[in-house]
């Protein structure tokens, strides 16, 4: 499905980090001309089905983050269904991508999988490597699915843990996060199924370009363009594959939350479209 | 909570990790004496309440694992809501503990607190360490909270990063499990408000002893007790701390699932009982 998009000239993917306190004043607006009375769920998933309308046409996936979903609970969790399920009816071919960092020893793994996959049928999750791969194996068995692993994180202290020097036999010391980025590119362990990507931070364009040399062609899913400030440019010049496609530009607030009036999905189209050029721009020259 | 509980002798913490497709055929019959029709999640629901009953005078935690719930979607919620609410109507003075292993970017984390911690009022929260402490600061600064960081897991393969030997200067190598404990238990960063503990599993109660050394007191909690294999003594032998104390030792399916009939919670206390015996006994001899 990425590659299919990619093909297509889509590099932006959506982060669907929709907030009950954030939503624009104007989807009250909106809906109250057509319908009655709503609860403040019906209105985040209005929300969320307003900007996939507008933007299903510019993307190459959608990214909700769960814990936004789980903030509202059980009705959190309906909106959440409900948002994959439209995103299914109205752009069957954009990859949903469940966001939740989630990595338990195996049986419990296969918890998450029941509510993501069976219930979601969404078509990735995000992970972290910590436990290794073989607790995370009932994930990287699903060949049909995309397991992506936090590698180097956009936040502020990613390098705590991340960039701490890893000392191997017979090889001088390797920082964490691109022992992380070997361990998950190998075919004999993590990526048996060809199913694996990484998450890479814009905020960090050095380390985005050392583990794309470390991970050949694999895909790599890039937040922190927008309210995180990572700069496109240097994004893409660090991240994009020897075929020029691989990445997965994330942005959630910048795009979704980009008016607060009744105009928000429209405003999340340009932004959508203002990133989407940006990214043709830059293939163009490079 | 803990240490109330700990005075008291009590060291057992009881994963609810409660599934469908597992819960003992005796759940059925015993509900059908008294009511009409249930749905599959009642019974999870009555499974957990028949397991608090029996259990909740000997033990330190409750610890539903999140993913079990999940699996379920917003009925699963459910079920997890008005199993903390049973706990805390019925033993509020047993900490229930939800393990989810979570991490994100820090507006993020708050959708997850608000869940965790606004609508099942937990006591306490398992987190993974990898993005780092200055992501994780909306947990730590909950100064009333548990963050209960995961160090060196249970599981087998638990040593892929975990057990990666961290070079810095003026030092000689140490392994991961070790920096990550070195760090949550500083006062200057990650335990600020003296409310961090660590997961350390049973199955390796080698570094369970090192991480002991490291962390001084801290609360360490433990699974792999049970169905992993995990061996008490040498857990107790490496684990306790100065006061004799310091240890949540987790059982979940060696516990809620002892038997298959309808004597499941009558066993379940018999097991926890067994467990709470030979820690008695080897705290008479230690």
């Amino acid at each position: 499905m990425l590659e299919a998009r990619w093909a297509e000239g889509k590099f932006v993917c959506i982060g669907l980090d929709t907030v009950i306190e954030k939503l624009p004043k104007g989807i009250k607006v909106t809906m109250s001309e057509h319908h009655g009375d709503y609860t403040s769920h019906d209105y985040m998933l209005e929300f969320n089905k307003q900007i996939v309308d507008k933007t299903h046409d510019l993307v190459c996936a959608y990214k909700p983050n769960f814990a936004f979903y789980l903030a509202e609970g059980a009705d959190g969790l309906h909106v959440l269904e409900q948002t994959c399920e439209y995103i299914r009816k109205v752009a069957p071919q954009v990859p949903i991508i469940i966001d939740c960092k989630v990595g338990d020893i195996d049986n419990t793994n296969e918890g998450t999988i029941k509510y993501i996959f069976k219930k979601l049928n969404a078509d990735a999750i995000t992970v972290a490597p910590y436990m290794g791969h073989i607790s995370l194996e009932p994930f990287l068995k699903l060949a049909d699915k995309g397991i992506i692993v936090i590698c180097k994180t956009s936040n502020k202290g990613s390098a705590e843990f991340q960039n701490v020097d890893v000392k191997e036999p017979f090889r001088v010391p390797q920082k964490l996060y691109r022992v992380v980025a070997e361990h998950v590119s190998s075919v004999e362990t993590w990526n048996k199924n060809h199913n694996c990507l990484l998450v890479v931070g814009a905020t960090y364009p050095e380390e985005l370009a050392e583990v794309r040399s470390i991970v050949a062609d694999m895909p790599i899913l890039i937040p922190g363009i927008g309210a995180q400030g990572g700069d496109l440019e240097k994004t893409l010049r660090a991240g994009l594959n020897s075929k020029k496609q691989g990445v997965i530009i994330n942005s959630s607030r910048g795009i979704i939350y980009a008016s607060g009036g009744s105009d928000f999905a429209e405003r999340a189209r340009e932004e959508t479209l203002k990133l989407d050029a940006e990214i043709k721009a830059f293939l163009k020259t490079a």
